[in-house]
């Protein structure tokens, strides 16, 4: 039997906080009849990897409130109202919270961080070539320190549970896997063989 | 300047839905004061790969209302007060989201899937021939279909954006890149040459 849609009656805020409302969604389905669900409502959200020439990542060693422990995770945040899109958005985090820079931004793929209870999407890019250019801001509450890590060691981070975030593994897995940027090209390793005359 | 903990003063439930509770935390830190943060309050969760010896995975295709949209999932679900272990619920979600089952499961990786707002933990497994023993179980509001899809599609499906939930692409990065199950032994395809005696 092929599922069938639900149909959206009502909506409205159950409880407000300052990163997200809870809202209570009244729905209807032809065979299940009408339902409450609660819904987060949050703005899309973005994430980025920072790559150095020297192919380190820029990280944050961050407090999170959630876990109540320190995580190390790349930049990001919310898409703010005046985010022209989620790019520019991606760059603005990563120059507020790690202080590195770069206009060579590409778009890695996108997520849904949960859609059983939230509507948004998760963006994730990837920076190359960063420069340091300024300090980063302590904005608000967060604390945070920057660290860099070389790529090479991403993968054994994640698979020992040093990085657990799943945004931040969802970034590197479309690096790695599911979506990588274009190769630069590179130079040739082998030559072909000169064409006599 | 290393960041530094912060100390839970109080916590209180400020609303309360059949899936989480959502609560008001009140946190002090040294240099920036008492402030309140609000957290989702879920049990852990967990997610499983059931793939079938022609080498398909077992796939939820699956209301959200999140995002008010079908998606493509892998089977998964709350871990239950009842549930000895995420293991034990893991296949228990298995086996009623997909009417299939085996007893060789291992586990791949764990997540948290958004520290910032939420203290619970995503394990994930991945059960290895598996075979239909009933028909799925359409529990409480869920409108779901149970599809076949070729592992060998899903590196594309993720890439192409058809699979979206994040932890389901944490999954399924687990098993092909950061944390891949050991091999099973294989008849090896060159045989040594005898020993002359």
């Amino acid at each position: 039997m092929r599922p069938r849609k639900w149909k959206t009656l009502t909506s409205d805020v159950a409880y407000r906080t300052p990163i997200f409302d809870l809202h209570r969604r009244r729905s209807l389905h032809s065979r299940r009849g009408e339902h409450d669900f609660f819904i987060l409502d949050a703005p899309n959200w973005v994430n980025i990897i920072p790559l150095t020439k020297a192919n380190e990542v820029v990280m944050i060693h961050q407090w999170r409130h959630g876990i109540a422990e320190f995580t190390l995770e790349i930049p990001g945040g919310m898409v703010d109202a005046d985010d022209p899109s989620p790019m520019h958005a991606a760059r603005r985090e990563m120059i507020e919270e790690s202080g590195y820079d770069s206009d060579k931004i590409v778009q890695l793929g996108m997520v849904h961080p949960n859609p059983a209870i939230q509507g948004n999407i998760c963006f994730s890019f990837l920076a190359k070539n960063v420069r340091q250019v300024e300090k980063p801001i302590a904005l608000g509450n967060e604390e945070t320190e920057v660290v860099l890590v070389p790529m090479s060691e991403i993968a054994e981070l994640i698979a020992t549970g040093a990085i657990m975030h799943a945004l931040t593994i969802a970034a590197f897995s479309f690096m790695h896997v599911y979506n990588p940027p274009p190769h630069r090209k590179v130079a040739k390793r082998y030559r072909s063989p000169r064409r006599k005359k």
